[in-house]
């Protein structure tokens, strides 16, 4: 998925070269691994056009903005956020045995599985290094804002790969975990251009707060993606995560709920041979008729609601306000 | 190896509670991980007596004393660079498929590979935490350090990596493979003590030449120990380099000789069946015969004398220089 925004083709356009100069700043085997990995070469080093969809360093604009800050000032907060990011795909792809990320090959499955996690690694480090050349007690702080998303998002791996072994995982456990693994990095985005430039807390602090609830919807709505999404938006094959059996936030509210459909979809999960296309079909009309569907999209809405809440506790300049609200309902109502 | 030496038997009752807190803030997976890694749990997180040598620890409060700081402000500092080295050593052995660490089962074998990974992501992060939270521009420009270290160890465990399917590897890149891997996070021990209390570059400079020549002759000693230490010492089989085929310093510097003995080496080494014990006394005694041997203790000794005018440079307080001398000596002379 691109972001088809102004606000987002803009941040892309500037961070761009502060992550390809600070990638250019690896060995030269882990800057290849990395130039990959970001979609501006391919799997021989060749250039090509491509990248993510600059979701975060848009919002970490956005932040800055928010706090009347040159653009400028705001680019190695953006770029640090996006390379938490990197980070966070290359490792979980290979802890996933994940062998696609952004319709081509992983970049485990190119430079094998040690290369890429020194990638990640070489990525989450340059992240602080971004923030601390700038010697200011802003950025100090925007590092260690970074820094407490990045365990975060390490405490919901980890939760994730607990629940793949369990099947008495809780909604709200489920959704603790999207709140580590995807909003605190999200939350993180939405506040960390306020804390480089010094803004004021409690901003950054109701910024957060939106990006938290808005990183909620974004991972419902990538959810029913996993299910309902076609192979053109997901880049994955449709059903994708009803074939890993992931304890997705639709799935378990199918699971956890006390209907007949959410028992035959636990029965049918719980086979030990690999689930033919036509038991994925099955899974995903059991998850629907168990309501899993229908809380999932009603649960988008309400964090839509929450986070425009927030939004509302911060006085910001009514451009910036529009953008923030345009980003978060664009990536809750993907199309699925 | 535990160093049986006043100041690291104090650097360690020092840094241990601060390291214990910082993996307290950990999540409970990951938390208990951290413990069984440092040694203060068993596999079923019962306490037990443990814990590695706190060499790094150990020069970084030396460190600090050699600006004049008080021990208690040296300890984040401290602390933080013995999170660096664990995470290493956690990624390191999955990476290498390496299943024992000191003395016992590595982390990745009791708790999976992808616990391990990220209990090793989260230890570099917290690293950075313990010193942003100081809140001083001495402990930010002390991350900065540290973050410089962590990139270049991961720059020298990819060369590692790279040099494992290379057969033609010089004498000159595998001693910048170890300057990478293991000089450079010795060299930010020997400085951050000094940076993190906002004291004179100059002096940082030195103490870090210091440890990036103590360093080297650190590995020199390992490498010997690779190949002719008992299991006692390095808690491994003996042989242990040789077994894995490792491009250890004294390996190729026998290989890149003129000797005869280095060429009937190259052929053993290349023998795609694994080596059997005659082959691996075979191979000792080929290195030795090339000339890999002695190079090594040779460059040992000429490393510990660079360390020591680089210390020389520094105007140290005679207790403090003593020390770090002794720590430089004891590290480069294990019995092997």
């Amino acid at each position: 998925m691109t972001l088809a925004l102004p606000a987002a083709e803009a941040a892309r356009e500037l961070v761009e070269p502060v992550l390809r100069e600070a990638v250019a700043r690896l060995d030269p085997l882990t800057a290849r691994v990395a130039r990959y990995h970001f979609g501006w070469a391919d799997s021989d080093d060749r250039p090509c056009a491509g990248g993510g969809k600059a979701l975060r360093p848009t919002l970490a604009v956005l932040s800055g903005r928010a706090a009347g800050a040159d653009v400028e000032r705001c680019l190695p907060a953006a770029a640090a956020v996006e390379l938490v990011h990197a980070f966070s795909l290359l490792h979980d792809d290979v802890m996933d045995d994940d062998p696609v990320r952004r319709h081509r090959p992983a970049a485990w499955t190119v430079f094998g599985r040690s290369h890429a996690l020194l990638c990640g690694n070489a990525l989450l480090t340059l992240a602080g290094e971004l923030l601390l050349e700038q010697e200011t007690p802003g950025c100090a702080a925007a590092a260690r804002a970074l820094n407490e998303a990045a365990l975060s998002l390490m405490a919901g791996q980890a939760l994730d790969l607990e629940f793949q072994g369990r099947d008495d995982v809780t909604r709200e456990e489920c959704l603790r975990m999207s709140r580590c693994k995807t909003a605190s990095l999200l939350a993180c985005a939405c506040s960390i251009g306020v804390t480089a430039a010094g803004g004021p807390a409690s901003l950054a602090g109701s910024l957060a707060a939106f990006g938290a609830e808005a990183g909620l919807a974004f991972q419902l709505a990538d959810d029913l993606l996993g299910i309902w999404g076609s192979t053109e938006a997901t880049g994955k094959p449709v059903l994708a995560d009803l074939r890993t059996r992931k304890k997705s936030l639709p799935v378990v509210a199918a699971l956890t709920g006390p209907t007949a459909a959410g028992r035959r979809l636990a029965e049918l999960l719980a086979r030990p041979e690999p689930l033919a296309e036509s038991d994925l079909h099955d899974a995903a009309r059991l998850v629907e008729e168990a309501g899993g569907r229908a809380w999932a999209e009603a649960e988008t809405g309400r964090r839509l609601d929450a986070a425009t809440r927030h939004l509302d506790e911060a006085d910001l300049p009514a451009d910036v306000r529009a953008e923030f609200l345009h980003l978060a309902r664009f990536i809750a109502t993907r199309d699925h």
